[in-house]
């Protein structure tokens, strides 16, 4: 199952918020749709909507009716714009949007119609350099999972979350690929259930032993020792080693160290804003009330309540084992392990 | 609103599974219907379950058809049994059947109807000091809660999980009344989510301010200074001070401790389980699967999925900062405290 695919001038998006019930994909033949599925979580995951917002801007600038470069150009800054606008705390699609646009720049090119060519090629490689990203994090991230590991993940950071094989769920297949012995307890993660519907999804399909638990069980499983490691995925990671990634991933990294559980974040170097210093610069996505008052459309919660509802949280670096990458391992003092990572 | 009422031969009993949408009492004739209702969460929280269980004695014993003061008491216990055995956590459960049969076997009396009119007056007892215990914790818990206090509280303890006020909202409640400005914030408590339904209506009926959060938001709230003092009710207490309540409460007092807010635990003197010295000898109750993998009949998580679902954990006395009871308020150490407050 492909999280997404790109045929002749059309997006396929596997609407993800549908998962595990019903195999859906959104065909986006203009960047609106594509921007709708981002909003709507049909596509999340950072490095996923990187690509998928890579792709998106394809579809968009195709659509554009410019005489000159010079016209061009500002059209499809435009519609980077409303794509890098959709969700604001997962950088990666920022980066895309940013690498592509860059490109576009330096081309000498002047012709509209290869400069569209140029943009559906360089989506392309965006989307396969994740796939060859998520490869190079499972090897090095294997190396960290002992024989036998019980392993506590939070969201979904697997296929469903990027073009290939995964970010943390990456890391676990790989180390049970290389004959590891390996099981998992994905919390629910609430409020959109990504670790039931997700997780434990691709963890059945893989064969691996997978166990759900609701979130506020992470703390009574790991007192009870039967937790070896956490493993997440990330949707910024700030220069200093911050790590903003779904909401409840702080509380988990605390009672990881709590229990002398080792806390690892598995992100391509995409995911790093070396822009940003520390976590507390990152943006963080408040989302709809409903998420939370209402489940499949039935009220849950009485009307008239407050609600709460934060998309992500900042775990600190002096929370954090490690961070793999698709460079390799960094580890403490992450300003210095993650600056030499990005050296060329 | 009354969590059960008694009135000619007959409990109603509020079906609490049907809140907020729906405000439904269950009839009791009979003892199997309070053990269905208790076993389905129908009626939950330790003190109501107590009041729940008496009256269900009662209405057992009420149509036991006996000639003689022994083969009546032989058949109470029986019933007393049953009851007893539909939920494992809950110590007031054991502690009120405990009660009336220690109460029928001191009774010099001879007549099965005499003693069948003596238990509806013991349940009646135990249900009005329930109410008198709620607040009596209010006063000395008031104390503690400082004016504009921004309060998280997990699950519900409140007026549904008692007779009266409630435990944790009885104080919250309290201070309000004492003229303290209060805000809460509730923990939507999954998987079946008594934050959300219970809590949250219970203190919108009291027009205190209430926000509700997904239980995974709740270290990143303490994070942002939000939190003033966590308070939560109890299933069962140790004579050490251990603390069983509903799951997830170890997790929040692990983030209290981590952001050093105040974690406090009420509960009345009959939650306190003087037999079991630590908290490691509670059996915790685990329940169906189901609880998780669907949602109001609709499966969320893919067949085929493993499931840990405890219905409690265990929060070590060191996290908790005071145990407000209807005898006073115990400090650390509690072995020494909470035997204190025993004495006569």
């Amino acid at each position: 199952m492909e999280t997404m695919r790109w045929a002749d001038g059309c997006l396929e998006i596997l609407d993800q918020t549908k998962l595990p019930g019903k195999v859906e994909y959104i065909n986006c033949t203009e960047h609106r749709t594509v921007c709708e599925a981002i909003k709507r979580l049909s596509v999340r995951g950072a490095p996923a909507i990187g690509a998928a917002a890579a792709y998106g801007l394809a579809l968009g600038a195709a659509s554009v009716n410019a005489g000159t470069r010079k016209e061009f150009l500002t059209a499809v800054e435009d519609i980077a714009a409303e794509l890098a606008a959709t969700r604001p705390t997962a950088v990666n699609l920022k980066w895309a949007v940013d690498r592509i646009l860059a490109k576009l720049k330096n081309c000498d090119c002047q012709a509209v119609n290869e400069l569209k060519a140029l943009l559906v090629r360089e989506a392309d490689d965006i989307y396969n350099e994740d796939l060859a990203s998520n490869k190079k994090m499972g090897e090095f991230g294997r190396e960290l999972v002992p024989d036998n590991a019980a392993i506590l993940t939070h969201c979904n950071a697997g296929a469903l979350a990027t073009a290939g094989l995964g970010t943390a769920l990456g890391v676990i297949r790989a180390a049970r690929d290389a004959g590891k012995k390996v099981s998992v307890y994905a919390d629910e993660t609430r409020p959109l259930l990504q670790g039931a519907r997700l997780t434990a999804w691709e963890m059945l399909q893989e064969n691996i032993p997978v166990t759900l638990i609701s979130d506020n069980m992470a703390g009574y499983l790991m007192s009870l020792g039967k937790v070896n490691l956490v493993i997440v995925g990330a949707d910024r990671i700030t220069a200093n080693g911050d790590v903003a990634n779904k909401i409840g991933t702080y509380g988990v990294a605390v009672l990881a160290k709590e229990h002398n559980v080792p806390f690892y974040v598995a992100a391509p170097m995409s995911t790093i804003d070396f822009n940003l210093a520390s976590g507390k610069d990152i943006p963080i996505e408040e989302r709809a009330a409903g998420e939370i008052t209402h489940f499949a459309g039935i009220r849950v919660a009485p009307e008239g309540v407050g609600v709460w509802n934060p998309a992500f949280d900042v775990t600190p670096a002096r929370l954090i084992s490690a961070i793999i990458t698709d460079r390799g391992v960094a580890k403490p003092p992450y300003g210095q392990s993650l600056a030499k990572l990005r050296l060329p």
